[in-house]
């Protein structure tokens, strides 16, 4: 069975290389790393599962060893399958006895809705399905491993905390150490590592994961994606993230208001979103009261024809009012720029104006005062940390509910090494390769960019040739317009899947 | 161009019989009636997207003609390929000039989440993306055709009705009279037709759609499945659905809070689901304070050994408390039991009892009483309308803005007798006798069910020969196994996708 | 110093007869019991808040002894004074030392938003303020001080309960057996008893006084009314009222979107108002969408000329849908009527009609369907629960907070068998039979309801000859002409002072 | 009747002084200005309410013209009876014909919620009440008396706009120019001015009340007191207060959970305020979750021993982590001598660090920093945008609709150059001087403030010395002391009365 499972090319010293197994009509399996992988001879056991009155009665409980998700879904009658990745989902035979795991949860990074539910679901998952009792909080982040009490996690502890954000074990940034990490965790005798975390978090997870690799540990490594931006890739969308739209939506409406009461008002709306623009796109089209949107993926400009000033100009004497969205990582390049011409004297000041949001309203008032072309009334608002420290709403319960659950039946079947997430609506096991080689963003020369312009009538900020240029790119590109039109799918996908 | 878009057997003269095309690997597409089906030589026109500032910078914004959903997303190495969908979204060519198109939006049946978001979106996008000018709201479901007057829709009149509950239009049920609703069509020079509805509804579409065609009109008609209960087969899941199972908590809550503050205290709370329990379910599982969760698809008893009132004592006994959420049309056999066992002369009395939630809430009373065994405090809460009425969420307003501009994107291409929704994320064109050939149900020897008994610890009440017959039943199949696989695969797709 | 706070009438053999000081210009004051007017000799100690930090900078942190609170608040130049209460607050002499102070808290009747956040304000109250340390919650209402297990109150228990709805103690109806229940406070040596339910509860609460008085124990009872109908005379406003008028907002939004949505539709919401309709009017006044209101005060009828049917089939006419709220204890009279004449056979039909929503939902049906008139589409909610069931606003959470400290205030203080509450906005300490010797009524006759009527158009229910009558017999009153201004004087500021 | 109705000293030339009445036992009552002050023999008409249905069933519906409302509550059995009001509410004799009124609206200064609702109740109380059928809407504060265009207002156009927050008239700062607007209140023959704003906006009122005096213009002038801050004297609270509170619960939170779940996690919030801490002070009584609360009448520093540092030292080592609630005029002067200290060039940053929020946070940031003691967390909340553009609660709607009611009242009956507001609960017309004079503050020294200090832990950051000579100036004060009761009452009713 485990054979079966951890199909040909598990090799008992193989390095940590992607497993990748390749089947009839461009197949392609991207394959997680199991615990046979460097551990020959393990025993398994019989599925507790089987004798749990709640499971006892389904017909078809345990996921088919060959069961496999395929990430393209937008195909042709006669294009190639592409990559799949293993289906989550309980397994027949377990590579670790309920008396035997001693399992551990961290969370790392900044808060964001559905922490505490992915945080009782692992041990009301490992407990209630796995019969699993010992199961440790790892207190404040990474170098709560070596550095901070732990704190014992139980059904009854976790029981009410789905209804409170932030998160119960505390959480920081950095603090990894990847020796002190894996001695705490051969010390504690611990033998499966829950780390729920962004990218930074998962890359240090997969460190940790190759450490304990090559200690010949016998302990699963699974990863819980975490970023409130939506910006991993690979899985459809991230935990928290629908939360975070809906209530994004009480500031923009907040915006709309205090702008359509006063003459030329304008209102400034910051929102998430470093690197990627999602939950500011995403507020945006849900709301419908926005009437430009900026993002990292968008470069703007400020002056001149086209440029941002001359639409507020345009948007006030034809409306009146208007309502402006930045995500915090947009107009960056511009942002340093302006850092950088500031007399370097005022630390505190010129601190402040790195914040995006403080940037661009102060930029605007200046260029209206200095014009004194119209008298503008401007209303900022940052919403960011009333956002995040909210608990998650039902939707995202129930995906923090499936996550952990798919990452205990992952670790209780040896599977090691890995990430969790749904991909096209199914659940799956995805190599930490593929979740930290790059982010998922916007891209702007897509549908749904396109449909945000359409509903906010904000200049494009592409110049002509811009375009032109893209489009000739395109040409060129026929050869691999499957890959291309894969990358574009890759990207409506995220953006098409958590609506649907 | 039309005839690539319509593929191989596409027959003028075709009586309307599915339209199914092959492919290697064992694909299947299952494609939607088009215009030129039973119209010969229908002139094209260029998109106007194509000069539409927002939409030109972007680089793919066609969907290619061989573009297709697949419907199996879990597969093995080497499975055939399944049944697949034409992929929603703009094409090249149109079908209708804007200036000749004359649309008319209408919506039936109950209120649920959403309905104002699509009408908004249907006009802004008829509008915005394709400068039609002329829309029609038809008052008060399908008589309005007939009976009552229209609404002219803009963009102005739709503005902000997507922050308001229920639907500017009205709506109503039955009413549905082929021939007069065609004549009105046809009398006030209606070319394209958006039918918003549940499965009645869109069966009345299909044939609204034949008789269009059997009189060989160019009207395309384009259905938007309606149905807060999740229960519309093929498609991911149904716009409000999420907003019904967020507001749920609320009443859950409250349940759980009264029946805390009491000796012996019940709260029973009725939700939506007259044919399928996801409301329930989904309800159930996002609160995690509900102890007993019943639903239509679930057969369950209420006297003897694992019957309903042993698990309420017990429950009662160990906690004190408990919770009890029961779906509309849950029990209902039991339910025609008892009134027919009632004297037939209160009528009154006896028709309030055919509500389950207050037969239950009686039965629980009774039963108590009668055996003196302890005394109970049961409330019994029913927040059916309170959920219907709210408006939509965040999420369901992106998803219902998808929906809406592929339905537009539909018909403006010539497409017709075809409803719009996701399919493992991907918008896609699904033909009419797709939706309504069955309704979409929970699994309960599914895994999501499993979860769900697992969270809720109530019992199974399927007896042991249940179990093994149903098991023996699977055997017999085997050599169906893949559809058997399908059909899990299809049930866990519902439930998973809105999640991710 | 206990001389001059007991004022002249202490008498230390005196029965429990009410304490009345007069005073120049008509002034009355009714004073509240004190544990010297039955035990002589008792000790005082200074006020620790004296040293306490947050206190002790406080130049007028006492209330004198001789503040009273004036009842009458609109007066004329030259009127009598009237009725005052002995004001709430701390005391610089105390009859109790910290160390000796057992105090308990017991919560009656049903659940009533802030009933968590007045046992967290008595619990931390006594410990911050005085330094009490032992407080004992009764577990489930009277029954529990015989019958049920106690809970040790510290204010870490209680820390975040006033974010919950419910109580944390449990309650129960009934189950006042006055010796069980001073033998148990006797035999444990409780020696602060704080009682917090509603005009039954307040009438045990009197009971148990008068016995621990003729006992002659040296206990403080202080009773806090709660009823979230707000029919407590005297007092301004009872907690838990904003909030319950606040959450009714969402089952009447409900039912005017229902309403609206469907041809002659009508949404019917039952809102809580046994004996008075306070929370119906103030939900109707801040509304603004209902159409008719009715409330226990009000008799009304439903046949004939000016009667309620006649005035929905207006309505429908008119407008196309209505809005009905209804107290539930409105109708007594017709209610009990309709039962009578129905067939006694079957129990539990009846029994539900005895719910005055579902009654008139069916009453309105039958009337509808009988006469033909006009199809009707009636929605019937019932937010009760989810009403009661809610934390309470921050505004209430402030509101119970000076309800504990006055409570404990007051004990600490000596005082006895009284209740707090606002008067004309000043916290005061009542006689208990006061508060339970009639119940506070909406004044049909009154500006308030007069305001009512005028924004929902609604019939008055008032035959001509009944206004007549009611004007002669004002006139036939003007020698007690300050009476009638009193007694309007009373309704109006229930009305206007909670929100002012 | 008019002359009953407007006492002795009603002179027709005399000048704007304040109109005093004396009368037994210290009683005073400070009057409002009448038209027949200024304009002899005007006519009078009687009340149309007399013949609305609504109203004509109400035994007492008239104010008798002798009722006055006591400021004094808290009295002693011989102490003087105080200042008095005019008692809102309509009378029997109406010095405007119901066709003759032009009544005009104007908001001013910053949003607050309850705006629309008072514009709708002032609308609808003229329509329903009076049946006046002309009412303009000022565009955009002062200035759009004379320099914007003006919106007809009735029932219909004002029908939801109470479910929306801001203000639909559209306000500003400043503009007022006494002749102008005057001339454009004669221009237009308008005859009734209702004013909404702020204490500078009442201020304007006053002038063009004495303008219109000057004019001899029968132009009833009534402002309605508006500020979200609640500082204004004499009335119990302002109108929006209430809802602010309650979502101000939301910041609260945030800053908890963010704080909670970080090593020496510091939530800040900044909260409005800017001359008085009363939404500062009750959110944070109503939260529980705060430990230090800054406010403008709240001398305090930052270094040093029984600073604001080491406070913040000592929580983070105690609990790990703390909430800091500030409001926006706390702490002026050390702001501004921040500010003194930094280098002029940076104008930009400067400007942001009077933000006392940014100011604060950033102090507490480098003196953590530099001190290099522990490392912070800090996370800085303004949510004060997205509480004033809310909506009112169901509280602060009955409220602004018995506010609206009481002017439009006050206004036909000819009075003028008055404010309405609840004293005690009761709504009576108060000159224009008792408004403007002095604003209403937080008193530190006062038993509210003790409550939150009790409650927070913070220190008082009162030297013993600053206490010694404020116990020592109280002792000098005896003489006075009625009046220092009287302070200290005033201020306490502020606090309590708004909760009942």
């Amino acid at each position: 069975m485990a054979a079966a499972d951890n199909n040909s090319n598990s090799n008992i010293n193989s390095s940590s290389k992607p497993k990748i197994v390749t089947g009839s009509a461009g197949y392609v399996l991207e394959d997680v790393p199991h615990l046979t992988d460097y551990i020959p001879h393990l025993p398994t056991y019989s599925n507790p599962l089987q004798d749990n009155p709640a499971y006892s009665v389904v017909k078809q409980y345990f996921v088919n060893v060959d069961d496999t998700v395929a990430q393209k879904i937008v195909v042709h009658k006669n294009s190639p399958r592409g990559t799949h990745f293993r289906r989550a989902g309980p397994r027949q035979r377990m590579y670790f006895e309920s008396d035997e795991v001693h399992a551990c949860i961290v969370t790392c990074g900044g808060l964001c809705p559905g922490l505490n539910t992915v945080i009782r679901e692992i041990v009301c998952g490992l407990h209630h399905m796995y019969g699993v009792k010992k199961v440790l909080g790892i207190d404040g982040g990474y170098r709560g491993f070596y550095a901070r009490n732990t704190v014992p996690l139980t059904p009854k502890v976790v029981n009410d905390i789905h209804k409170r954000g932030g998160t119960i074990l505390g959480t920081s940034r950095g603090g990894h150490n990847t020796s002190k990490i894996v001695d705490s965790i051969q010390d504690r005798g611990i033998n499966q590592v829950y780390i729920i975390g962004g990218d930074g978090t998962q890359k240090g997870a997969s460190v940790i994961f190759e450490e304990i690799r090559r200690r010949g540990l016998k302990v699963a490594v699974a990863g819980i994606p975490k970023t409130i931006d939506n910006d991993i890739p690979v899985i459809d969308k991230s935990f928290g993230f629908d939360t975070a739209v809906e209530e994004a939506q009480r500031a923009i409406n907040a915006a709309h208001v205090e702008s359509e009461s006063i003459e030329n008002g304008i209102g400034v709306v910051k929102l998430m979103g470093r690197y990627s623009g999602f939950i500011a796109m995403h507020a945006t089209l849900a709301s419908r009261d926005v009437d430009c949107c900026l993002i990292p993926e968008l470069p703007f400009y400020l002056e001149g024809p086209g440029g941002l000033f001359e639409y507020i100009e345009k948007r006030l004497r034809e409306n009146g009012h208007m309502v402006l969205v930045i995500a915090e990582g947009a107009g960056q390049d511009l942002l340093s720029e302006s850092i950088q011409s500031l007399d370097k004297q005022d630390a505190s000041g010129n601190k402040l104006l790195q914040d995006v949001g403080l940037w661009i309203s102060q930029k605007i008032k200046d260029h209206f005062s200095k014009q004194n072309k119209m008298v503008i009334n401007l209303k900022y608002i940052d919403p960011t940390y009333m956002i995040r420290a909210i608990p998650s709403n039902a939707s995202d319960n129930v995906y923090c509910t499936l996550l952990a659950q798919s990452a205990v039946h992952g670790a209780m079947a040896g599977y090691t090494g890995f990430t969790v997430g749904p991909v096209n609506g199914r659940h799956s096991y995805i190599p930490f390769y593929r979740i930290i080689e790059k982010q998922n963003k916007v891209v702007i020369t897509d549908r749904m960019w396109a449909r945000l312009l359409s509903s906010t009538n904000q200049p494009s900020f592409l110049s002509a040739k811009d375009v032109i240029e893209d489009k000739k790119e395109e040409e060129l590109s026929t050869q691999m317009v499957d890959e291309m039109e894969y990358s574009d799918d890759s990207l409506e996908k995220k953006v098409i899947s958590y609506t649907g």
